[in-house]
């Protein structure tokens, strides 16, 4: 494509440029928006083949993963990342919470008319360097424009592929009684991060969001103790709480927390308590929960505690045999109540 | 998942139900939603694992494809069709046209606050069917929603992954001066037929979409004449002349085509003067056009023909040499155009 001439009659005006209806009809300025903006900013051999799809090679002897998510953050813009790195990173960890390694990324741009390129560029950016940081191209595409207050500035959805060996087999649905539950880091950030910016909320600290892809902290855990991990899984929307749900639901088996053991920065704690919300059901992008067999728990959490994205690493709790399904949290009076699942919206478009 | 509790308080009132912002939250809601009416209506094996991806096996000894588009169709249904089954046979052509045998689909959902859960469902259902008609299952799937007013009822992002064995290689660059440029039959009817329907205009005839999945016809047109077909594409967004234009410019060659020999229904024709619009530029969404070796031209037109959605495949060009790469067409009087990409937005939200 490179040596072709590209015929565009001006370039694009990033500074004061404006996303209208045509850059969504696939004609010329279509391209050129792709071009100058999109493939500029990822440079991935996918998207220079220039065709409907990116062909591309994948390891023998693997099972294929394949996760998706759309991501409608409001605002695109906080304290620690954007709706752009937070697509890849979403995305990254759907794919490596399946026990894969995240191979490719595929990602769909619809964006309301007016929206501003500098804004834009900002964002493809944001997210070329999240994916270059986690070694995972974005390889396809798609651009689709929709009319002034038919959309939202940008949103995002990204699918990624990944690679598992048949010798790991990693499912919500693998829980049992007695196995230890283990959690990768305090809780919270991403949520508050997010909802303060939302309400123009100054603390005295900015709390950041913790998005981050965790493909290789998960890697150094099932290198730790092959066999060890039987679930893992992101708390995101809903919170720990709602995790921890679903993986009981899905396992049959019921669970036992530790409140004590449940790591929150003190400046997320009096900020939740400010708003009125409860970090369990707030919203994480760079922690991950696992489920492992209690022989090996030591040795998966001192390779979590060994990775950057993992210094924090606690056992939070154990599984117990429940035909309710019940999480329970031991409190720290000495009580026990049921954490259930988040009912309602406690935060909209936290990613 | 089947024999955990449930615990949902009543029933998804699909009748009269609305989306609210809380099926949007990751709570119970959500998993609500997602079980009662996507994993109901797609029902494959990957979303019953429940898990933030899907996992399965690929065969060996092929490159995979991955291709992804956004849905912003509007409106969401038209004559032959709506944005689910759009949103099936978009992503399925995209791989198809990488000639690939497309194996998964992921869909990412962005829904706005308000809508009828009984819309929703239909939607769901058409791009079941669509899925299970072309055989391609939707394997993992994320749902978000926005607040009313800030999305336009339901957007769908699909990905697609596909096999494409070794010995295949389509792609854009590859057309060459000689080479024979097919079409697989008559053009403009998707663009029409959302118009039409958004504008409320009535013709004499429904025009309906030609919306279809191609990929039995791409495997037809490459078991003709292994090795012949260089360049696959679907004419969508800008239409047949844009996609030309695509084409010589990644080859780096011009065009010459032949405007009596472009099918065009007589109602297409009459309602695109009517329109003010050129069939040329108006998205098709079942049609392709093939850029192949002259000496098997034949060989695979005939099998074109022979296959349902190719039964008025033509031949419509030749592929030239020119260091312009101007697509150039004789018309039906004689004379010669150039056949320009689409400039502008001739038809916004089209697919």
């Amino acid at each position: 494509m490179t040596t072709a001439r590209k015929n565009y009659q001006r370039p694009l005006d990033i500074r004061n440029g404006r996303i209208d209806m045509g850059h969504g009809a696939g004609g010329r300025a279509a391209a050129q928006l792709i071009e100058e903006l999109f493939i500029a900013a990822f440079d991935s051999e996918g998207l220079r083949q220039g065709n409907d799809g990116a062909t591309f090679e994948v390891p023998a002897g693997h099972r294929l993963v394949m996760a998706t998510d759309g991501h409608v953050v409001s605002p695109l813009f906080f304290p620690g990342g954007d709706v752009g790195s937070l697509s890849v990173h979403g995305t990254v960890n759907d794919v490596a919470m399946c026990g894969a390694r995240p191979l490719y990324l595929a990602a769909s741009f619809i964006i309301e008319e007016g929206f501003p390129l500098a804004e834009l560029k900002r964002i493809v950016e944001s997210m070329a360097a999240a994916s270059r940081a986690a070694g995972v191209p974005i390889v396809t595409g798609d651009t689709k424009v929709v009319e002034r207050g038919k959309g939202d500035g940008v949103f995002i959805s990204t699918t990624g592929i990944g690679v598992v060996p048949h010798s790991v087999d990693i499912g919500g649905a693998n829980a049992r009684p007695g196995d230890a539950v283990l959690l990768s880091g305090t809780i919270g950030e991403h949520g508050v991060a997010v909802l303060s910016k939302r309400e123009s909320l100054d603390f005295e600290t900015t709390i950041e969001s913790d998005s981050a892809a965790l493909h290789t902290l998960v890697a150094a855990m099932l290198a730790a103790a092959p066999g060890a991990v039987r679930v893992l899984r992101d708390p995101t929307r809903g919170g720990l709480a709602t995790t921890l749900n679903e993986i009981a639901r899905q396992s049959g088996v019921g669970m036992m927390l530790d409140e004590a053991a449940i790591p929150v920065l003190p400046q997320v704690d009096a900020a939740c308590e400010l708003l009125g919300l409860d970090p369990l059901y707030v919203a994480n992008e760079g922690k991950l929960v696992a489920v492992c067999a209690p022989e090996h728990a030591a040795a998966v959490l001192a390779a979590m505690r060994a990775h950057p994205l993992g210094g924090r690493a606690v056992r939070i709790g154990i599984v117990t045999e429940d035909p309710h399904h019940f999480v329970q949290m031991e409190t720290r009076f000495g009580g026990c109540r049921v954490v259930d699942w988040l009912s309602g919206e406690q935060l909209p478009r936290i990613c």
